[in-house]
């Protein structure tokens, strides 16, 4: 079978990346971003340019330890291979966590049946230096019950123009089906999955719940937040350091 | 009381940083350092140029969430303010946990009954790229068991010529009172404590130690390596940024 060229086939990819030095996921015109990388990488393997697909454009500074990309390769060589070579030609702070063959047509935005976010809060009086890139510092006190007790109302299905932009279009409906804070020491976090989410609506809405947290904004206001369906209504933002994307369902 | 000089006073300081960025804690006629820091730090909140004396000398690269340091201050406020003024000139990778007045003699290092280093495996096949700059990457599987049975024959008084320098003088001896592996999931700890180390000599055992793990090494091996009391028999040095300067022991 010698000279018979390798047919292309789509490979779904889990991907980690820590967003510090990234200038956000989506490839721009200049500036150093995660799908430039990984594209020089997967370019590099393959010796042909090649393009990817992603499920979520995360923004300046977020990390992921679940982003899910597909693109198609020509790959004669096993699958472990394929993941050594691409972990190989990226740099430090991006790597391939798992790889495998997926159905020619699978896309992993529209594909996707809900995508899973991570906020970390640090609540303690002092910074800590270590996991200073990776979490968001709070140094007074955090009510965690008030905070669940405000998440509850954003359970189900709203529209959640108050906080934040549709990537595309005007639709700003999303259903939310987990949003809780568990609180082990002085590290608190704070689990949200929605079928998809505006533009910065997780770091408005954790921006929201720790105002909740400080008493600085009781529950009800909340409530009229989401309901005013104002984007003016929400000043606050999250520091994108405390957030990642860390999981994306599909049926297959 | 108006125009009584306020009288200097020595202070205890436990400090923490992200060694990635400095060239180690000790000053240097160039490069960023901890000392050099810590010393610009307070020389600008007292307004009067401020010497320190610290309990160790951190390597490059080399982290720590307990060092210690003492220093005289003329302060008539409190002491929650002076931690928060000297934090406030402080760069994002060093931070003073806590401040105490101490006695006027006291000396973090001569003072010391002992150190505890904390060195940080993620054994796994893929890179954590969160916590890459603060751990050491070691792919392929590591057996515990056996690096905590070579762990053994570490503790107690010897002379470990073999694993590092004396910072001065020559005596090598030194006596290791806590030598043991813990494991979570993919997260290996290793807590060492002694009365002092030698130059390098945490790095120096935690590489032998990875040797056993990697079944490359025979315990007996370790053994021989020790009794050998010859630097030459030890070519492996563990990554800095697996190692953590956790804890030092006073009397008062």
């Amino acid at each position: 079978m010698a000279g018979t060229p390798t047919p292309l086939q789509r490979f779904r990819a889990f991907v980690a990346y820590d967003g510090t030095d990234f200038l956000g996921f989506q490839i721009q015109a200049s500036g150093r971003t995660v799908q430039g990388v990984l594209e020089k990488g997967l370019t590099k393997v393959t010796k042909n340019s090649t393009r990817l697909l992603a499920a979520g454009r995360t923004d300046t500074g977020v990390h992921a330890t679940g982003q899910v990309i597909a693109f198609n390769l020509a790959w004669r060589h096993g699958i472990k291979k394929l993941q050594r070579a691409l972990n190989a030609n990226l740099p430090g702070d991006v790597v391939i966590v798992k790889i495998e063959p997926t159905k020619p047509d699978f896309h992993p935005r529209f594909d996707a049946l809900n995508r899973q976010y991570q906020y970390i809060v640090l609540n303690q009086p002092v910074q800590d230096v270590i996991r200073r890139r990776h979490v968001a510092h709070i140094f007074k006190p955090l009510d965690v019950d008030r905070m669940n007790e405000a998440s509850l109302c954003l359970l189900g299905t709203h529209d959640f123009a108050s906080f934040g932009q549709p990537p595309q279009g005007s639709n700003t409906v999303r259903t939310v089906t987990e949003a809780v804070w568990y609180k082990n020491d002085c590290e608190l976090k704070f689990y949200i999955t929605a079928n998809a989410f505006l533009y910065r609506m997780v770091r408005a809405i954790v921006a929201t719940l720790i105002e909740v947290g400080l008493h600085k904004l009781r529950i009800e206001e909340v409530k009229n937040i989401l309901q005013a369906k104002d984007r003016t209504q929400v000043k606050w933002l999250a520091s994108a350091s405390g957030l990642y994307l860390v999981n994306i369902t599909y049926t297959h």
